[in-house]
Parts: structure tokens; C-alpha cells; sequence
């Protein structure tokens, strides 16, 4: 476990990003640099997820990982899903499209749990949610190390408690889903005008740096710090500041190997800033400011994946003003770089910060 | 300007912290210690603010800073104010208090302006917006070094445009009040059933990090980083990141210096987490998550400071679960100090943080 990380020449890790963006290419020329890159097998037939483990061990003889979705508690409420798709009608047509199915699937996890087993993928890690612990055990004596995605103490303390070998501490900082156990949900203000009396529970909205500090108080294990990071001084502070390594996502958005649309990459650079929000999957999620998600996040359920397929057609209609444009914090520092490039240009940035921080507090 | 933070022994300012708990007797512990201590001018009348600076005076012969609350539009929705007093009517009944009356003033703003001018304050720092450019002259040609909280790129910019010497880049971590310029109206689900075209904007929920990495970027002023620091090594990651020093508040918190409240201290350690709200004060803060904030947060209006007086009476009550317990999302590790022992323990922490990190990256 902690030699995964340890023996990483550059304690750098690729976020898996799912949607078609983390390719083999990508993840092989980050672990070919010294990082750690991650496959991404959420949305992917299992059978595809097998082309690209198959295509990236092509690429690479060095570890990687892969990163599966756990199957949550598919019990929504029905009518709010109802009332949402009613609303979305009028985004269906302006799109010509017809609003998906919104149903409730597991993305896999039996197939995908089997695929990583039999091919004993180096590193396997979980999102919104950890595992039982029989299904760690037999990943840890097949020989992966287990990762775990958390994002508060209590999350972790689960994760230890199953028999994780590393977590992933993600900060609301970062890009895509909130790897949040729950989907509770949100605060509402229809609820709460109601109920004077109504408790609504504040999102968990831990920053990656108090977060971290939380996580590694509450548990010994090695923690990948997540969210926002946007260069090697970013890189070099979550290191200072107590992690095992630093996980980026949004920077290898900009490399020639990611499957980046073209109109997400543009976006990067010229949208203003980015939202934590449930509009176009169920689940909340920080992407760029645009207009879908400005008129739809004040009132879409939490019903994950139910949304997710319910916006399918009209996310892919090509619109960026439509389009679920994943982003973290950092998004204004990425630039075309290729992944190689990038992981060496990290380090040797994290490596001048700790030095011009270093002398002044000497 | 820089001189006063280059002339730090350590690079960790305490945050003003209005209501009673920045203290002469802790400002002067800080910048004695070798920090940056601050006086918090918010909610005092000019009469008690001069108190304090001659008392701080009385106390130490170092440089310390004042914070003073800058006045912003209040043009508010009377209506959604009325509807909120009318919900609290049930609070102030529970608590045996009448609510306070829902007043637009400005703290005092031309009189505090006029003695931070005549006392010669070393530092002047301004919270919820940036006066004019005229202002900040004024101060600057008098001595003072000026510094801006800002929340954003754009309010960076703003600040480095009026004259500030320094920037504080404050995250969505920190407790208290966001120093946002403006006070936008929440996401409203109300509103957004209502119209299914209307834009709800977002609200602001920079990091620590990327905040930093974009203020930075966008000025060249020496920028203090805040929000949801915990430790000596989280003072070394902002200053990897970039920061020219560190603000810390909630761990001041738990020194015997601060007026911090028996109750408050005591939830610190004991509250699970923290959450923004406008239902204390109708301006966004952070505090730590009890009844009164469940209760009201989703529905609470952007009116301040009428909420803020509208409250007070029930704040006052002694109830934990009413009383606006601003906390950062560090609060857990807050621990009982005195200041100077906090200081230094941050230096020897920061240093001891710096050479591990710069061990693992050799």
C-alpha cells in the first residue's frame, strides 16, 4: 500500500474522470512520468473497461490504477424526479432530443469488481461510498491497493474501518461529483417555508486543507489530498500540510492525451467560475457556470443516477450552455500541455515552493 | 506596506474578530509574540474602539492592524425582512425577548475612519468591500498600511485598483463573516419554481488554495491567506501556495485572552461541523451548525445588517443553540493556549512541516 505511494517519483496523482476523459494515453503517460494515473470505469461497460486496462498496460509497465462508482441507495423520491423531468421538457425540445429514462442502475459494480480482481489492477479506488469489508479483503490479498474516496472525518474513519489501505480526501475545491457516501438532500427553502421547524442539513463543504487535517487525525492511513489544486506550489502545500501525494483532475484536463471535448477545454480558461450542483445528474457535482446550471440547481432532487440518465440526451446535444462542463477551482490555470510535461513541471514547481517558503521562515 | 509583513518574526496574523472576542490583551499577545495582531472595530462604538487601541497600546509597542466593517447597499427586500421577523417571532417568544428592531446603520463608519486616521493605526484592514481610492490614500499618506479582504479575482482587482498595499484572500473556510463586496440573494428553490428561466447565481465558495493561486495571479500585492487553518503546517502550506503570511481566527479562539464566550468555546471541540449562513445576520458566515441555524438558513434573507440587529435579543438569550457560534472549519483543533504559546507552536509546527515535505520531494 503506502510502497504504491511512496515509490511514486512524483507524488502526483491523475483523478479518474469518467465521461470518456481520463484515455489510456493519459493514464499511462502519468505513470510513465513518476505519477499515479487512473483509469476511470464509471458509465463504461465493463467490457470497455477492459479495452482501456488492456490498451493502457500496452502503454505502460508501471502501476496504475482504476476507479469504480459504489452503487448508493437508489430510493428517491419519485415525484421529485417526476416534477424535475417535467420541468426539463422544455430543455428536451429546445435541444430536439428526448429526456432519458431515469432509472436506477448500479453502473456494473458486480462485473467491474470481478474485471479488477481477475486482472489485478495495481490500484483500485471507490467513489460515494466504501465497500464492504470482504470485497477490500479480497482486493488487498489479490494484491491491489485499495483506495477510498472521503470527504469528512466520519467517512474515513468507515473507510479505515473496512480496511482501506489509502484515502482520498476530496475537498469541495474539487471538479466532477462530490465523492460523498449520502445524497442527502439539499437544503430547501419550499421545505423549510413550510416547516418553520424543519431541521435542513448544511452540505458538507470541507476545504481540501481542513479536511485533510480532520482525515489525518482520525485515522493513520496514507491521504491523497484532492480538490482545486491548480499547480506544483498547490502540489507542495497539501504535501507540507500532511498528504501522501496531491490528486489533480482538472489540469490533465488540458492535455493532448485526456478525451476532453473541445468545447469543455475552451471553457476552462473563459468561464467565470464554477457551482457545486445536482442539475444535470442527481448527485452533487462542481462544474463550470453556465446556463442549464443556473436555472436547474436551486430545485433538482437529489436522485442519483436517476438524473444523470434522465440529461443525458440533452448534455450530449453539444451545447456548452447544456453541457455538464466538470471543473474544479483551479480551472483558470490549465493550460495544453502534454501529461509528461505536466507531471515533471509539477514537481519542479512543488520543489521551488517548498524552497522559497522554506527560507522565509528561517 | 510589505515591510510590516516582511518584519513579521512569524508570519501569522490573528484575525479580527468582532463581538468582543478580539481583545486588547490578545491583540498585543500576538504581536508581541511576533505575530500581527488585530483589533476588531465592528459593532463598537468609536468610543469603545479607542479604548481598545489605547489599551493594546498600553500593552505593546509592536505594530497591530484594526479591521472596520465597510457600509454596503442597504436597499433590501423589506418584504422578504418582514416575512423572516415574522418567522422569528416564535424564537424571540421561546426565549422570553423581544426582537430588535430591523435597521439599516453603518457602524459608525465616518467616525472609526476618523480615528484610525488620527491614532496612526500600523495597519488598517477592511471587511465587506473596498472604500474609495481616496480613503485608502489617505490612510496610506498617513502611515498606515491598508489591507482589503477580498474574495475573489475580481474583488482583488478591485482592491489593488483603489490603492490597497495588501490583499488578505479569504476562503470559504474561514468562520465569521465572508467578506464578499456585495450580498447577493440566495439560490432560491421558491423563486426558481416560480420561474423556471430565472438565473439563480451561485454563490461564492472559493477555497483557500485555489483562491490564493487566483488573487496571486491576478494582482502583485502581498496577499494574507485565511480560511480553515489549523495548524502550524497548514500556515506552511498557504505560504508554499504563495500567501506572504497566514490569518488564523479560530484557533485564537481558544486562548484564555480571547472574549471568547464560556459556551461557544465549549462547542468548538464539541459541534460536528460548520455551515455559511445568512440567518444570524443576513450576510453570509460561517458558524458552527445548531438548532437556530438548521432551522433558518434556507429561508433567511440577504439583509444586512437588519438581521443582524433583528437577532440580536435572541443571540443574547445564552442558548448554545441560538447564539451564533462563528467558528472556522478548523474549529476541531482548537485547544486552550495562551496567544504567544499559539504563535510560536505555529512557527515550530510550520518549520517542522516545511522540512518533511521538502525531504519527501528530494
Amino acid at each position: 500500500v503506502v510502497s504504491v505511494l511512496d515509490e511514486l517519483v512524483v507524488p502526483v496523482v491523475a483523478a479518474p474522470m469518467a465521461g470518456g476523459i481520463s484515455t489510456p494515453e493519459l493514464v499511462a503517460a502519468v505513470s510513465e512520468a513518476g505519477g499515479l494515473g487512473f483509469l476511470a470505469a464509471g458509465y463504461l461497460t465493463p467490457d470497455a473497461v477492459r479495452d482501456q486496462l488492456h490498451a493502457t498496460r500496452a502503454l505502460t509497465g508501471k502501476p496504475f490504477g482504476v476507479n469504480i462508482f459504489v452503487p448508493g441507495d437508489t430510493a428517491v423520491d419519485e415525484s421529485a424526479v417526476d416534477r424535475y423531468a417535467a420541468r426539463l421538457t422544455a430543455e428536451a425540445h429546445r435541444y430536439g432530443v428526448y429526456l432519458g429514462d431515469a432509472i436506477a442502475d448500479d453502473d456494473g459494480w458486480a462485473a467491474k469488481l470481478d474485471l479488477v480482481l481477475a486482472e489485478r489492477v495495481p490500484v483500485v479506488s471507490f467513489t460515494f461510498g466504501c465497500p464492504d469489508a470482504d470485497v477490500l479483503a479480497r482486493l488487498r490479498e489479490n494484491g491491489s491497493t485499495v483506495v477510498v474516496t472521503v470527504t469528512s472525518a466520519a467517512e474515513a474513519r468507515l473507510a479505515a474501518a473496512a480496511g482501506a489501505d489509502v484515502l482520498c480526501a476530496q475537498g469541495q475545491e474539487a471538479g466532477g461529483h462530490r465523492g460523498t457516501f449520502d445524497n442527502p438532500p439539499a437544503e430547501s427553502s419550499v421545505a423549510a417555508e413550510l416547516d418553520p421547524d424543519a431541521d435542513s442539513a448544511p452540505r458538507n463543504d470541507m476545504g481540501v486543507l481542513p479536511l485533510l487535517r480532520e482525515v489525518t487525525s482520525a485515522v493513520s492511513l496514507p491521504v491523497v489530498a484532492a480538490g482545486g489544486l491548480g499547480s506544483g506550489a498547490d502540489v507542495a502545500a497539501v504535501l507540507v500540510a500532511g498528504a501522501a501525494a496531491a490528486q489533480l483532475g482538472t489540469l490533465f484536463l488540458g492535455c493532448p492525451e485526456a478525451g476532453t471535448k473541445p468545447a469543455h477545454r475552451a471553457a476552462l480558461t473563459e468561464a467565470a467560475g464554477t457551482a457545486v450542483t445536482r442539475a444535470f445528474t442527481g448527485r452533487p457535482a462542481r462544474g463550470l457556470v453556465n446556463r442549464f446550471l443556473r436555472q436547474h440547481s436551486a430545485v433538482a432532487p437529489a436522485a442519483y443516477p436517476h438524473v444523470h440518465h434522465l440529461t443525458k440526451s440533452i448534455r450530449a446535444a453539444g451545447d456548452p450552455e447544456a453541457m455538464s462542463l466538470w471543473a474544479g477551482q483551479g480551472h483558470h490555470f490549465v493550460r495544453e500541455l502534454p501529461a509528461a510535461d505536466l507531471v515533471r513541471q509539477l514537481a519542479a514547481d512543488a520543489r521551488s515552493a517548498l524552497a522559497a517558503a522554506t527560507r522565509r521562515m528561517l
